[in-house]
């Protein structure tokens, strides 16, 4: 598929085995659209997460960092809302948070402490937990069991595309499948954003070697990417394990099962930056040729979070300058007499810059290949052998028009 | 007058007594426009400068370095362009920097080593030196003496208005004065940006003191103002003092002039903040009840550099959320339950967050408050007596305009 899922592929999309799923509208959102999703495992499923790192953190993210702390990270669901963040929110909102996991806990025959919450939309408004209420009382319902892909689209909020992405891992003793999905659109920073991402598998897996793979996963892949340089208060990458393919990752599985579980998470991260606010495409920067990873993913943050970069590559303005001055400022030890950059991916490559000085290139050359999506822009530091992919979208009037009209 | 100078400001603008100046058109702009300007004093001026600290740095900035180093900061004038920033042009941008000083230095009689280079504009193009030559062979005769205005007028690039400030400080033994202009539209930052600064003053300094003075004063103005996070190549603040009042600025007369030169600065900072590219508005972030000076400054910092705290101001959108959840990323240290947030200066104050939580406010006064021109936002971290203020412009579409088209 293309870089964003099709209607076709949000119909076939399933979540692993052992996961069922619920979808309803209860009137968070003003246009009836679905706003509440409730995921569950059949049985007692391992669990690990990754939260913000914003030290303003919604109640959700505080109520499940305890949660998986406290219940061994054996989970039985994932309830989840948008239209609202409940964030800043303070001990009501607390509250709020542990009241949805209980109702939710009860639809199931439950207990609270099994129950994950993730919640998106505005900040500083409190949780309508009437229609909370209602819209759980439904979707203990059968009217309420949908397609995975009605999941996905209830946790959106300005995201024009649902972000569905899934993959086999092939164990010694046979396939488990990874298959997940993920929202975000804006406040979108490589430390985690106003990102939530929901990841299920059939493997057998104990939560620490769980949240081990997920660590490696959203450290190449959901924090290698930025829509607009703002870190959220309710960031969340979940990922719950059913067990029921009754494969295990042990020590022998678990570089191939790590593979896939990275393989779903950036695709999921890509599909998050595609969908930027106002974005019309996905750009990829490629740094290599640094000292170190860390400082090539620090140089490629600069670029893929530089306003400029953004612009420009919306313009199809090959004004590749901006891209030299984001890394010089990126903090992170660049030459400019040693770099080195191309617009384009193999096969289409353009020189610009050659050892820090203007190459003589093709304008429209230039031009037309940021224009494509993916734009591929790679810079090369002529310092080491490491490197690291950001991945970002250009910036466009639309973002600004999104973002001026958000409450309001 | 307004934040911004008008075109009675601009005609009566006159640099400190012992400066005099000239501007032309020299072709670097496609469109006609002023883009050369020489300000020189009567005789060698002490002087000091403040320089980008993006590694990537513009030949105008490596040159003036090593003048201001080499030449015990004796300095006869100032050579500036627009349309051109000499950057990423290696031995040979360097070598045409060069050039430029000593075309403008065998203008007025003087050595190379005694005058200092600005260029702005596109990054990655060479200057055109036949252009160069012609114009400061223009800028000797009669006819391109100009008002300093225009001197400020030929320095702008995307600039809808020439910046233009000047304060007379009261020294125990009469005035001197401060004079001074400035252009920046896009890619400001708070550690300097494509942003240029030249101050004259008649007071007579050793320039050891006067660079201590420009660096208190740009500490709490240039480095205090962000329009879109990025830093420039070429960002430079230089102070002249002919020191033609006879007036003398030693131990005693420091603090007057120290006061007065940060008040030209932070005049022309406000002014740049205000004419930030598609800025409609300037937006005032004063943190307060921080730890510290440092920490204020960063959570200012991350406020005004925040694109959704930028496009909710320029939307009227009293999204309060996002000034807090920006505080939270800032890297200082924060406590949500601590901070307390108005809208509106002394007067109108509109306080919407009491320790961390959300007040019922009025969102029609909210949004007008946001549509002041300035606006004033205060966040009290609640954690102490330190204090600082950022400015900032709202982001539009008209942002993305100007900078998805500027070299095309």
């Amino acid at each position: 598929m293309s870089v964003l899922a099709s209607d076709e592929d949000l119909a076939r999309f399933r979540l692993a085995p052992g996961f069922e799923c619920a979808a309803t509208a209860c009137g968070l959102k003003r246009n009836g659209a679905l706003d509440l999703a409730l995921v569950w495992s059949t049985g007692p499923a391992s669990a690990a997460g990754v939260f913000t790192t914003n030290r303003v953190q919604a109640a959700p993210v505080v109520l499940d960092r305890g949660t998986l702390a406290g219940s061994a990270a054996r989970i039985r669901a994932v309830i989840a809302n948008s239209g609202c963040a409940n964030a800043c929110t303070g001990e009501r909102g607390l509250a709020d948070a542990r009241r949805m996991a209980a109702l939710a806990a009860a639809a199931l025959d439950a207990r609270a402490e099994e129950v994950l919450v993730l919640s998106t939309g505005v900040i500083g408004a409190f949780l309508d937990m009437d229609k909370i209420a209602g819209g759980i009382e439904v979707l203990r319902g059968p009217a309420a069991r949908r397609a995975a892909g009605d999941a996905a689209r209830a946790i959106t909020t300005t995201d024009t595309r649902p972000k569905i992405a899934s993959a086999d891992a092939a164990l010694p003793g046979g396939a488990v499948r990874i298959a997940g999905f993920a929202k975000g659109a804006g406040m979108i920073h490589p430390q985690m954003a106003t990102m939530l991402a929901l990841v299920t598998t059939d493997a057998r897996i104990e939560p620490d070697r769980l949240a081990r793979a997920l660590g490696a996963a959203v450290a190449r892949s959901f924090n290698r990417i930025s829509v607009d340089g703002d870190m959220s208060t309710n960031d969340t990458v979940l990922v719950l394990a059913s067990g029921v393919s009754g494969m295990s990752v042990g020590d022998a599985e678990a570089a191939a099962f790590e593979a896939a579980l990275a393989e779903v998470c950036a695709s999921l991260a890509r599909q998050i930056a595609r969908d930027g606010e106002g974005a019309t495409r996905l750009v990829e920067i490629a740094v290599t040729g640094a000292a170190s990873e860390a400082q090539a993913h620090q140089v490629g943050d600069a670029i893929a979070c530089s306003p400029l970069v953004k612009t420009a590559v919306h313009g199809g303005d090959p004004n590749w300058g901006r891209i030299l001055a984001a890394a010089g400022y990126s903090g992170a030890e660049v030459e400019p007499e040693r770099m080195r950059l191309w617009f384009g991916g193999p096969g289409t490559e353009l020189a610009l810059v050659e050892r820090g000085l203007p190459l003589a290139f093709d304008a429209a050359r230039a031009s037309a290949l940021l224009r494509e999506d993916p734009v591929v822009v790679r810079l090369d530091l002529g310092l080491g052998a490491a490197a690291a992919t950001v991945w970002t979208c250009d910036l466009s009037a639309e973002y600004v028009r999104v973002n001026a009209e958000y409450t309001t």
